[in-house]
């Protein structure tokens, strides 16, 4: 049978990144508690976290600061106010959406900011525009990665064509983001053969960033270790955008590494994430996540329906089939 | 690749059991709303759902009937007020544990009873009264299985003496019950190894019970199937003792039998499972449970943890790291 996991041992060339702050973000439009970002730092250090990723640069001519938190567009003195000069092993990394940065004036030249990498997100059509962001990021010194968003809704051979385009290019790791909740393991072990057949090639490595709308988010991303993905994206209690990430605590319980330490994680979630769910922030696993993950559509439709404070699901279900 | 879930297809063979009531009941003490069990029943027909497990035959001398449900105990009237004469493809299951059923005198013959398959569950060490407690309900009629508890901590020898002496009785299907919610799918994969082995040279099936302490319930239920496990228990929104079952709305979702229908599940969820959670009923994945999942422990200091309202989830990782 097939090793997935390795599960008695471990890879030194896995690494975990957290994305609380950048797909959490997603969910409170980044307002988050004032001690929030900072007692993360410090969770994910003592957890043996290897990234921490603290948001988006985005564009404030498209987005309007007014109506979001600081960490969508991670300010170099903002960052430098939650991780001082970040004088540790954890790398600190923000994302930067195709269209949505204007990243060759917001992103600074690495000696001058607090990050140590940039993730470059994309749709497997606008790789031109995420090619050119990559070699600006690297360029100016950075570790970079391209995240590949709604891998399950585009087709294999356009994979392939991007992915030998992003070779071409300094990025380091190239992730599979599977945004819809869409995909079954079997299916993530295919998405890496496709991958892994042009990606170890040219020496880049494979990320994973899973969504769980089906309640495949660990599961996948288990699977994915076992199949060679050594950048797995994980966040705390799962926060994230609908149906939430792979859950940090999960994958730490997992790894065996014994450099990971699952203790800070739960401490955390105690203290900063469930009040946050009293607060009223929701995320995570339910039925209208469930029906755009099995349909593989975009789950904007479920996040109105979780806006809108709705119930009615069987409702949601007629809406969501007819849209199909 | 292995092929999990052979997704595009399906197997006429894979049946499903909807265990709602019975391990749902262990979260409430089987007090189910007035008309919540003749919802399910009418909703798991439109589903098409095969098997219907209403709760247990529990010895009466052992347990209260004043602290109960009636459905702990399952007495063939009551049972019939619910289900009528279910003249209908739906097949009727009730389970009887090891030493908790006096199964001589409350197990009637299959053509009195509304029951057609009588579900014994055992730990590996009490085989030789599953033995008997199989062997009085298949002389009575009824369709048998065993439901092998606590399978992650056993020893695998022990499984196979289990399932040789398991397979001298007239059983038809034996479960692999996952009761600590502690494995990972290519774990699973293993036992499935183990118990086809010797299954298979006596035809009889095999089938898969999982918690979703680990979030893995589901996917450990996808993984049983493409390794050829053909009984699968769910519950409506994973409902079960402490952090829930393979939920039934994901598994239909996956299966590919056009006999399946999601919706009449969905619909059942929003008018019946929701309000019980709204009242205060509580299951489903949650950090006490993980836990116990990774130490592969008996979930029942999690369940403590739940029943007493506590969310100081750091104290209780510090108990059971101790306890291990």
């Amino acid at each position: 049978m097939k090793e997935l996991s390795k599960l008695m041992g471990y890879s030194e060339n896995t690494k975990v990144l957290d994305a609380t702050l950048r797909d959490g973000g997603l969910v409170n439009d980044f307002f988050f508690p004032e001690d929030f970002a900072s007692a993360l730092y410090k969770a994910n250090l003592k957890a043996g976290v290897d990234y921490m990723e603290l948001g988006y640069k985005a564009n404030k001519e498209l987005f309007d600061p007014e109506k979001f938190g600081p960490l969508k567009f991670c300010d170099d003195d903002y960052i430098r106010s939650i991780v001082g000069d970040n004088m540790t092993d954890l790398k600190l990394a923000v994302m930067a959406d195709v269209g949505r940065c204007n990243y060759k004036e917001d992103i600074h030249p690495r000696n001058e900011s607090p990050f140590d990498m940039v993730r470059v997100a994309t749709y497997v059509n606008t790789i031109p525009a995420a090619v050119d962001m990559i070699e600006d990021a690297a360029a100016k010194g950075y570790e970079t990665t391209c995240n590949i968003m709604a891998i399950s809704s585009g087709q294999q051979e356009n994979h392939r064509i991007a992915l030998e385009a992003l070779c071409q290019t300094p990025v380091e790791v190239i992730y599979i983001v599977d945004s819809y909740g869409a995909f079954y393991p079997e299916q993530i072990s295919r998405v890496v053969d496709t991958f892994m057949d042009v990606c170890a090639k040219y020496g880049k490595k494979i990320g994973m960033h899973a969504h769980n709308n089906q309640q495949m988010a660990f599961a996948n991303t288990v699977e994915a270790v076992g199949d060679g993905v050594e950048f797995l994206d994980a966040t705390y209690a799962g926060m994230g955008r609908g149906a939430g990430n792979c859950s940090m605590e999960l994958l730490l319980g997992m790894l065996h590494n014994p450099k990971y330490y699952q203790f800070p994680v739960i401490d955390f979630i105690e203290k900063h994430i469930n009040p946050l769910k009293k607060q009223g922030v929701v995320w995570g696993y339910d039925l209208q996540y469930m029906l755009t993950g099995i349909l593989n559509q975009h789950p904007r439709t479920a996040i109105a329906f979780t806006k809108e404070g709705r119930d009615d699901y069987a409702a949601f279900y007629k809406e969501v089939v007819a849209l199909d």
